[in-house]
């Protein structure tokens, strides 16, 4: 019986342009959150089950992948029915930044700007474009209450849009403050709020009719009819403009800054957006595409969620880009940019001139040229198709003729031109394309 | 009760200098692997456990952190008393890989050149300088047979160790195929080769004559007097070299080409050098440096994996770099770079003059420079302290006086040299270090 040639269901191999053109985004998002004072911080893919759950992931929560005990906990575990478990794999990186934090925070710069990119892995029910390895590219500040913190963020990735090209990004924000005082104002009582939210959430994906009676069966008409003035809109109406008016004057405040920022933004209050995590605590916002049904990435402030590692209160925020959205986006647009070629592929043309391949290799690569001596040991021809599949620029051949003469035959694959040079013109020639 | 801040046990956090200094290592070596031509290659953290187990992996299949089964497989697993796990954490980059090309090679360029780095998952004992999750940086060459694979792997490692300024890196080298002749000259019946293979592969942390022992009791005094003089020995004695001619030949290929490229190069075969995993066919090989007692990373043959895969039979070979030894060596011996600062702290004098604050920072970046916008409200002294915990060169101030008159404070930090200039020649001024 053969072996599985693929991924476990959800999961995805990547190619080498992918690969290629995967890194260089990530290149582009690290050099942009550097450029911003964002500093690199790194957790474990495995943490604590009890750091995962239970700490308002949401609905995120039921997705985690467990990691099964071993040897004798495990036996331990099953005889005394207990749990099989007690790691999972990271869902987010924000609640591994929460406990980072709370451990190496006293050490840091404060406010502390971090930035943590790295997979994630839900046990999403498998679908397109949805995956169960994820990547998401996060930016965060501990420690200021300051709406220059969101600003921060907020411009930050909306540079790093801009930086890969995309253009069209539109932000929508909201509080979670005016939610709960629209709640409130609504008669939903406080039990009932956290379902309410989840409900009008769906607004993403769900007609709005049945969002609505999803909602009148859980809050009850009249509540409904309310939200329905109010936090169930897109764009502002007069009822909602009269809620909160302090934290509507803040979410201004971002608004404001980004637009001095960067004229272009498309900004907007948007009452019905909610994020799903629990733990926010103030502003959220999400960051959209046109050509994309869902959200591109967002954010929100968390001002509560280090309390919860014993640590002192401390205010956060922090936003993320779905990465696997983006390369989606910038691949349908041709914009995912990874070729990977050598500037020259080095024959082989016998065992016996293996050596002299393996130094003029060596020689192009001291000049910075990228050179990929053959590794098998095919016929010229084979040699030649792999440069070809490489896309290599040159092809350098040397045959027993070319070493007893000491030079290297170079042919320029565009063009079909063929030279004998010395080792050392050779690598001016391919390294000005010449 | 307040939430772990840890990790788990054997798992790590990163600071921001160290996430700087690995991923700068990560990308010297991504840009010595490109420069010989290796082409990059992304799996899946997740495997299934089918292609993880009985594939020659060795002592690290008993080390799998398996996942959990969820919902009603878990359920159906206990009622019907099978296994909890169908997934599991791949344990090395090779298997994976092996996976990979059977499902993707056919539209690959042949031979393939492939490099694969990242985290690798084991549940070892815990102890310093061993973790339970660790990055691996392999190199590959599927589909050759020639001894010219082998070069261009441990040259590439090489030269990834010279370019991160590791010296004194010796390479051992060895070939299954002359461990095989050994065992069978001694007179140890098959089915016993492997015990003995991993028992002498003990030499590494054990005392010889306790592997001495050991191997004894395991194929008898006879067999093990005649092991004592081929393949328990460090340099190869005439014993050794009395066997295995072909092979012995093909190493000396391998030894004379990596001493062409690189003449300092110690390189030298080494009859008890065996590497744990089952899957190897042919040469094996190992990286060590005086600095540390175990290696630094090595690799081997191994022809038969992509047949398991249910592909026609390739031949294949690897090596890989131990990033996590790597990255300990290079820290002792202060080689791990990984500052990161940026160019300029723009303070924020007050909430009214956040907007203009912003607006400086931008125009930094515009030109290049990296600049942290203070992302909370505390006084000049606050911001200040924050910029020197930064290492930030310059710190930019805005005051209400400046605001007005268009221009900036920009004082230097090494030198505390304060001067009131335009944002143009503040632009100037940083990015000259002036």
């Amino acid at each position: 019986m053969s072996l599985p040639t693929t991924p476990p269901s959800g999961f995805r191999d990547f190619l080498p342009d992918q690969v290629a053109a995967r890194s260089r985004a990530m290149a582009t998002i690290a050099g942009v959150y550097r450029s911003f004072g964002f500093q690199p911080v790194a957790t474990s893919a495995l943490e604590d089950l009890s750091v995962l759950t239970g700490q308002g992931g949401g609905e995120n929560e039921k997705l985690i992948f467990k990691v099964l005990k071993r040897g004798e906990a495990l036996e331990r575990a099953q005889a005394e029915k207990t749990d099989f478990a007690d790691m999972g794999l990271r869902f987010d990186l924000t609640l591994p930044l929460a406990r980072w934090y709370s451990k190496h925070g006293s050490q840091l710069p404060h406010p502390f700007k971090a930035f943590h990119m790295g997979p994630v892995w839900r046990a999403e029910r498998a679908q397109k474009g949805r995956y169960r390895e994820f990547t998401q590219c996060d930016v965060d500040v501990i420690g200021s209450d300051s709406w220059g913190a969101e600003v921060e963020i907020i411009a930050a990735i909306l540079t790093v849009f801009d930086q890969l090209g995309l253009h069209g990004v539109t932000v929508n924000l909201n509080d979670r403050r005016l939610v709960d005082l629209a709640l409130a104002a609504a008669g939903v009582p406080e039990d009932k709020r956290g379902a309410a939210c989840v409900i009008i959430d769906k607004l993403d994906k769900m007609e709005p009719a049945k969002v609505a009676a999803e909602l009148e069966l859980a809050v009850g008409a009249t509540a409904a009819a309310a939200l329905a003035k109010t936090i169930m809109t897109h764009a502002p109406g007069p009822e909602y403009s009269a809620i909160g008016k302090d934290e509507q004057a803040g979410l201004d405040k971002i608004v404001h800054a980004v637009k001095s920022l960067r004229p272009d933004a498309v900004i907007a209050l948007t009452p019905n957006l909610m994020r799903g995590m629990g733990y926010y605590t103030g502003p959220v916002f999400e960051f959209r595409h046109p050509s994309l049904s869902g959200s591109l990435g967002g954010g929100g402030r968390y001002d509560k969620l280090t309390e919860k590692f014993g640590g002192q209160s401390t205010p956060a925020c922090g936003g993320s880009i779905g990465f696997e959205r983006l390369m989606l986006i910038l691949e349908e647009s041709g914009k995912a940019v990874g070729q990977v070629s050598p500037d020259a592929v080095v024959t082989v043309f016998s065992d016996e001139l293996r050596g002299r391949a393996i130094e003029v290799g060596a020689a192009l690569r001291a000049k910075g040229l990228s050179a990929d001596v053959y590794p098998g040991s095919g016929k010229l021809k084979a040699q030649f198709k792999y440069a070809d599949q490489k896309k290599a620029a040159y092809v350098v051949v040397i045959g027993p003729d070319e070493a007893a003469r000491g030079v290297v035959q170079v042919k320029a694959m565009a063009t079909g031109d063929e030279q004998a040079l010395t080792l050392e013109e050779a690598c001016v020639k391919i390294a000005a394309r010449g």
